[in-house]
């Protein structure tokens, strides 16, 4: 009655890849719920639909027409986030933007003396060029992850490396992001299912994040940090969902989201361009069962965030210290998901209020939720 | 035409309290939206609701009812994500939880040689005591803080003072986080106004960072971060919304949200508890300001979660390196408001993908944002 348990009592865990904490509340999920209810997309699953721009033959914002593609098809973002190419960002553009606003309201030159200095230490800013690219996985409207074939899926992730391989060859290119939002739960703006790439010239924060913190712990222990991590998780077994010969899917001990999963490979990879035909097809078949056992979890299609983490790519990553260039080998390609639900179909986990303010907070522990995934069928609901 | 716009070109801003990065995409926010509508609640707004657990007279979940509450009404959180006492935490426990798996999965003992020592790297635990109280902020169900007098914030802000000074007293406090969930999209379970209070005897991970961000400015400037930062806003006027004698709002620089917006006492005061009788008066009036112009922005109930940060509190602070007891003079108070709408009253800005894959991006700058607050009237919609 006296000792500590980790199913029981409150604690906080540390995400040894970000350096973040999360607070653990196990037993939480039990209070009552008059907020905010998900809308669930049962019923109707058209394969095809007249207004949506991402089906076959339909016109897009830009005017032209998709084709009438038959398995995966790539496109530009027709909203991207960035541009190849713009102007330098240079620090006079900072003083320039400063005193257009002290000039139009009289309180003098604030990019003189003390002002000037203070500035310079609190606005930090880096001009961003790249691109953005939109992958659908398959013609069907409603055909998402969770139900396509381990083939189909296989074609997908040849799709990423292929892109991977050209986006390799661009001036504005250091790191390439591929994500999926699913659901409206998730702020995905069409069903349809598709993932984005975005390709920019700098490290975004994250994958810098990971990269210091493998450094750090390669530089400590001569290992890679996320190879000792699969090693660790493959032995005591508690929060392993599922694996195969190429790949563990597991729900990480720092887990922030009620059932956030992470598939790792088992042997250390860095990027997706380095994946043997063993390993693609290993993770095709890993990424169905895993999006699978969500969908059967609340049988409902599960939203997610979800995105693959990568070494550096491209030639903008040279001289940038985020990349750690020193040392090609230094990330351990992982792919994380981020699914909000935590109770039912409709009833979510919201990051908000003491997250955003204190640190994450989440309501059962990741063991709990590796049992309850662990318990799901690799069968999908509408097929059994 | 080649000159860097920072309302025209793609660029990052760094986050000088969390050491973060914003990507600012400008001129983002016009593409195409089929995904979540948010639901507004306009209409109804009823002063009472029988089955409220937070109007006066109404049964709680624990049997108790609440008094007939006339101003503020303060009462442990039923649910709470932590207990004033538990066993405390050693790493034994992490021991026991690990090899209960591993001999139930009859892989071997994990508590022996190389993995434990991975484990003692990867797997840091703290055990976290505490408490949480919820704080009604009127016996009215359906008045905000955007719709209540100053008169009547001002009693809101002396309940705060009053638990802040109270909590100090108790010895499992170290940090006092205060904030409001408004609105179902940002998780509110019940739209009773209210906040929480959440105590706990460590000190959370986003007002920890902030405060090694102070103490590493006042190691190299020798003076305050936001002493500085509100001097620079004050005198830019471009980030400025709205100010009075004691407190700024701002739109910070690096802002993540659409609308986020900091309020920021002018003079250097590390506490709530230390706050005169003329700043209570002004942070109510701020508060009543802000909140106004946020509902008249989209002319509906505006979303939002906003808290307090403030120096640690309580004996738990003492010997916490993460608590900086050596200058406890070392916070300065702020408030931040992170809300999520984004065009209107019913499209918010999600959060996702890229944005938890790499890094936070917005669809606006941050001048932008502040001049469209700037237009809003401080006089309520529903009373013009
Ligand atoms: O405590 P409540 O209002 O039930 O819950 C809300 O606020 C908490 C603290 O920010 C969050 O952990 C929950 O996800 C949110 O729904
Ligand atoms: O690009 P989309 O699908 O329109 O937009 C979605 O994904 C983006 C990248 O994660 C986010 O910035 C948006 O908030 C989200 O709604």
């Amino acid at each position: 009655a006296d000792a500590f348990e980790f199913s029981d009592h409150s604690h906080r865990r540390r995400n040894p890849l970000t350096n973040s904490w999360v607070l653990c509340s196990p037993h939480r999920a039990k209070r009552p719920w008059l907020g905010q209810q998900e809308k669930t997309s049962e019923g109707d699953k058209p394969a095809y639909l007249p207004d949506c721009y991402l089906c076959p033959r339909n016109p897009r914002v830009t005017g032209s027409a998709n084709p009438d593609y038959t398995s995966t098809y790539v496109f530009p973002n027709d909203f991207p986030a960035f541009h190849k190419q713009q102007p330098a960002y240079t620090p006079e553009a900072l003083h320039a933007h400063a005193s257009s606003s002290t000039t139009s309201s009289g309180a003098g030159d604030a990019t003189n003396g003390r002002l000037d200095s203070i500035m310079t230490d609190l606005f930090q800013v880096e001009g961003v060029r790249g691109e953005s690219r939109v992958v659908c996985f398959s013609p069907n409207h409603s055909e998402t992850l969770a139900e396509m074939s381990t083939d189909a899926i296989v074609h997908v992730v040849r799709t990423w490396i292929d892109q991977c391989k050209e986006l390799a060859t661009q001036p504005h290119v250091a790191n390439v992001q591929i994500f999926e939002n699913k659901g409206a739960a998730m702020g995905c703006s069409n069903p349809h299912p598709h993932c984005q790439i975005w390709a920019t010239d700098d490290i975004p924060q994250e994958p810098a994040a990971e990269l210091s913190s493998f450094a750090a712990y390669k530089t400590k222990r001569g290992t890679c940090l996320m190879c000792d991590y699969a090693a660790l998780e493959r032995t005591l077994t508690q929060r392993l969902v599922c694996e195969n010969d190429s790949f563990i899917c597991v729900v990480p001990f720092w887990a922030v989201w009620p059932f956030e999963t992470m598939i790792v490979a088992k042997q250390h990879t860095s990027a997706m361009a380095k994946l043997s035909d063993k390993q693609v097809h290993d993770l095709a078949d890993i990424l169905r069962r895993i999006t699978c056992r969500y969908d059967n979890l609340f049988t409902t299609s599960f939203p997610y965030s979800m995105g693959i983490h990568q070494a550096p790519i491209g030639p903008a990553a040279a001289g940038n210290p985020d990349a750690h260039a020193e040392d090609s080998d230094l990330m351990h390609l992982h792919l994380h998901f981020y699914p909000p639900l935590l109770r039912s179909a409709t009833v979510r986990k919201f990051l908000v209020g003491f997250e955003m303010l204190g640190e994450a907070q989440r309501d059962l522990t990741a063991e709990q939720a590796a049992e309850r995934l662990r318990a799901c069928s690799e069968t999908h609901y509408s097929k059994q």
